[in-house]
């Protein structure tokens, strides 16, 4: 059974050990890709001086059964928390043995969200419908600027004296932040030129209300990106013995859990999702910053079958891409490639990949609270 | 003026010419350390396997006047979106032409907050008496495990048939989540093993209510690690040439900011820190997870002396240290030497270039936007 | 011009002479009905034993344009705090001098929002499409239930191994909060007797995602019930008149306002809402609980014309109606009829007033804030 | 059994037959009192013109063991919601018939915010240090107008350039609110005229940081006014028999619910505990704008002895008093005397008994909502 698991130890030996491993296993070798060149740079990052080395790592292997993701996958993560890795491996091995994680990728959806002020509160409806009349031409005028993006619609929200319209696109494989402010500035740049108010208006091409790279209820309500959906049904026995609680003692746990997050009013329902989006989003050229807005995943557990422990996690935003932007660094590459997250609908695979591993962790992280070994742990792996 | 600037450009050479200039006027080789050994790795990942090599630029100069930080300094960032560190370097220009950015630390207390949970709900005053009579002994058994760390009081928070405890440390120059989760539980072991409750308890070490890894309204509200205000005036005439907006435009602008954020259920309202605090955390060997929890910045305009921007910030978490964890990595120690932040107070002074930073970008931000130059911008940088 | 205003005085023939100055203005008897009889509250109230005599009276005028509300109105309060009918009275009568408050009716929408548990995470998509291939079924089903609802649509949220149906109706002149209750749930036998799943399903008529008597993001984004927008431009010499404060002075304040609110994790940007809601609901025989779910107006002012105050503020949920529930009341009734509420589209005019007299509230209380004068004017108003 | 419960009935003398039971169960005539004078009427309403006839009903008995409250009580409301009044007496009975409720009143503070502003961030500290050095002096000033209301603390909130000073109250039986305003009106003059700062500095009384009138995350975590704790342990044969479902069915649904909570968005963790405040509030003539701030009471419900239901609520906000404001109207006094809610400690026991019918109301719907007769119970009692 150990040999699906890496082989442990920090020594240089067993870093090389680990790699041949993973190769022999796999078929890959991870990391020979030298730095990047500057030139390749552009578009990534300005005033370029050097590389900052991130220590990887290979947890796993995840077994998934998702709408798009099927089979078994090793997860290359980039980290400094100790015991991350260790603890996501934990709770993907206890998933594994119960016959894996199963995902369900809902939808994708990205929007802009610029806001049109005008004079007086009664000029919204009009604009409203001026907007909605003209939707084929918005529509057309925003896809000039983009091959693989698509407007979806247009929501509106009229407030105060201004209407914020919610352009909402399918941004295909790419995160589509860049994606997205273009288009949308196309279109506006139209709206403007040809919508009349006697009083006058002005836009600005964003009003925060998108929920870039902020923690919003909003995400949490109608998603942003991708929304995902993962379970695990975890078998008594493999939980007792992984993690040394049984499914009423782990469901007891979790109810404290809940309590604590309401009462310190706490965006989302889950313990630390965001360590697990972290350490995959660097390991594959995401930007680390989405993870604020992706963070509040809800999460509950419950008895199954008397001893059986059923775990779910909703995700109603993961911003994440294959292309484009830091996926062009040829490690990020070589990442996506290990996982299969190249081509036609890897955006979609690489996400329901993030939301297994985050209820992963999740799953580990909850038992060692329940068990009091969390802080044991943490003195082992979290210290020199 | 632009020798203070770093020279651009995305070629080899302008890479080179920029280290070159970097070193000529700072003294300092940003970028010669290789890889880390694994076997130093050792408290910071495990399963290692390689290393994943983030591209690093330079910003600033930031120009600051803070409890702790003072002077100029070029920043580190480690960053995939294109535009973000030209956007802060203009920020930071901005500022430092009129004069730099004014920063205020406030405090620094990082919490654990383990719950004890009880049959009844009669229970909670018998304890929480006991908890204040025993304070002596449980602050000496939590810090029997830490040599830096100060065990400063323990909050109460009686709920349900349970009681929070939130134990508040002074976590010195470490970030301090391993420190105090150690040091907590020893404290736990005490109470456990003292504490008599005729009908029994039980306990967690966490109860997610420290707002560890989470966007929290507790952490806003009474901060949690550092907690910094920092703020700049900003001349009329410097802000028309660099951001090609005068003041008045700028608030009108942020107000429509503040409403898109207010509908959307934003936590904080801010439009972007979590992207500065990404890249100098990336930057400097901090956990990049914490981020979400630092996410939540309020910042504010205000037009004075009717043409000057008077902007600030509160940032009541920023969860960050100068020893341990990732900060032993050879490139972020390099950083943090770089950045002068070594030895004592050195986490409150990172703090405060931290908290000026977000500033600057904010600024160029907003500027951005109101101009509408923004897709613009991100035409230019955000793509190859 | 004080004869637009009632008469003041706390003395029998003081309020006599209100009685008869509203009758001489207004050609209303206000306050002659009788307790109710018992027999009339059936629907009402259970175990009656007898009635609460709530003090009752006038403040205004309010002069208004809104999409159903025109004119000027003189507006029944109850409440028990002192201060609140001046303050209100002072608000509008700014206004008023100023050309009144304009409303823009948004829209009108109420839903209830079952919940469908499934056994597994990868059933809510087949649902999901069945509800959409059946809605005119369901439509049917639920509108059989009641002569004036209408069933708009559903909306879907797929989340964990559930889906939340929103029902979202137009309630006509109703409140509505029963009449989608039971629409709903006939709706929602019909699909439990015809959907098929496999693995079996349950359900819950409720899974408080609708709001229902809560303070919820949902409806602050989404609106529930009426949700309505209202402003008013505010004459700087009137301003200085009778609040004591500029335009300026008047904004300044207001941003500390918005700072406290944001540190405090206040739902909703406003001051006092609940007040202006709860004194009108009370005297028009609303569920004066609703004022919950209704208080997150958001409320924002700008200087105009360099010493003019432009106030504003939308109301995305104002739950009330005109007919049925406590409406039925004789007093009640004979305040809905004072207020020119009966008959069609009387709800949307009711919601228009409602949400004047909020804004006209704020503008007096933020004016005596600033003006230092609000602790002196409840020492006055609000003690014997 | 039946002979606790009050004789249902819409008829006349249904209502004579229940009045006549209360008399010789209680002993009190409940409604005997007519319409206030207007004169007594000063202080709690202005430019009053007459009365509103709210019917109020009794629920109960209420079996409970609080830290003040102890004993049975039936319950005077007030509501135009129909089956509020059968449901609340649903829940009391189903408490009652397992041994009552038990209550544990934590703490009273109620608070005033007033801010400082500087003119720069750095200020805040020393005049942090002042208002500390001066405590006795503003302590003096501020209770010297008032003379039961004693100011415990002030806790400091530094925040951008300015600084909120939360003035922490002990209100006795009063609710307070002008208490507060008044007292810390007069110590701010204090500070205004005796605290020196070379810059100048401004204040306004209020922030809308003590969140008076508004749903806010400080209020949940902190408390504003009586924070109080209830339970109760339902027996598994009362549940089934007057619920008609069982522990495990009852804790299955709840967690639906919570669900649908965190995907709205919603401010604390109950149903509908803003109608049993209501009912109360409105009998007892409090200002039942109030609920708004104390609506967000968290509920949970476990299964204990395998069969029995332990259901327990956190209300860290009740805003009530017994004396002043609108608990001077006649009824009001009857209802509270009938509470035996007079005198000292009275504010606190009558939280007790509020929090206690919040709970009970909550489990009665609960069931309702679970055995899925919630739909059927509003269509016979909530409509004509």
């Amino acid at each position: 059974m150990s040999e699906i698991l890496p082989p442990r130890g920090y020594k240089k030996e067993d870093t090389e050990k680990r790699k041949e491993w993973l190769e022999k296993k796999t078929g890959f070798h991870l990391n020979e890709a030298g730095p990047d060149n500057p030139e390749d740079l552009r578009g990534i990052i300005e005033n370029h001086v050097g590389f900052m080395h991130l220590p990887m790592a290979i947890a796993g292997p995840l077994l998934i059964s998702g709408t798009y993701a099927k089979g078994e996958y090793y997860i290359p993560l980039c980290t400094l928390e100790g015991t991350l890795t260790m603890s996501m491996t934990r709770g993907l091995f206890l998933t594994h043995l119960s016959g894996g994680i199963k995902t369900n990728h809902i939808k994708q959806e990205l929007s802009r969200s610029p806001i049109f002020i005008f004079n007086d509160i009664d000029k919204s409806k009009q604009f409203i419908s001026w907007i909605n009349e003209h939707f084929d031409d918005i529509k057309r005028e925003a896809e000039t600027t983009t091959s693989h993006g698509k407007l979806l619609r247009i929501d509106k929200y009229p407030s105060q004296n201004s209407v914020i319209l919610d352009f909402i696109y399918y941004t295909a494989e790419a995160s589509g932040q860049n994606m997205v402010t273009i288009a949308t500035h196309k279109a506006c740049r139209f709206i403007i030129e040809n919508y009349k108010c006697d009083s006058g208006f002005r836009y600005y091409i964003e009003s925060n209300f998108n929920g870039d790279k902020n923690p919003a209820y909003k995400s949490l309500l109608l998603g942003r990106s991708h929304y995902v959906v993962g379970s695990a049904l975890i078998e008594g026995k493999f939980l007792r013995r992984l993690l040394r609680v049984n499914a009423k003692e782990y469901v007891d746990g979790w109810i404290q859990c809940t309590r604590g997050s309401q009462e310190a009013g706490i965006f989302g329902m889950n313990m630390h999702v965001a360590n697990a989006l972290t350490a995959i989003y660097l390991a594959t050229g995401q930007d680390v910053a989405s993870v604020v807005e992706n963070t509040g995943g809800i999460i509950s557990y419950e008895v199954r079958n008397s001893d059986d422990l059923f775990a779910t996690i909703t995700m109603p935003s993961i911003t994440v891409g294959t292309v484009g932007g830091g996926t062009r660094l040829k490690q990020a590459r070589k990442n996506l490639e290990f996982l299969g997250c190249i081509g036609k609908d890897s955006s979609k695979k690489l996400v329901e990949i993030v939301c297994s591993c985050a209820l992963a962790l999740e799953l580990s992280l909850g038992g060692a609270i329940v068990s009091d070994e969390f802080a044991f742990s943490h003195a082992k792996y979290g210290r020199k």
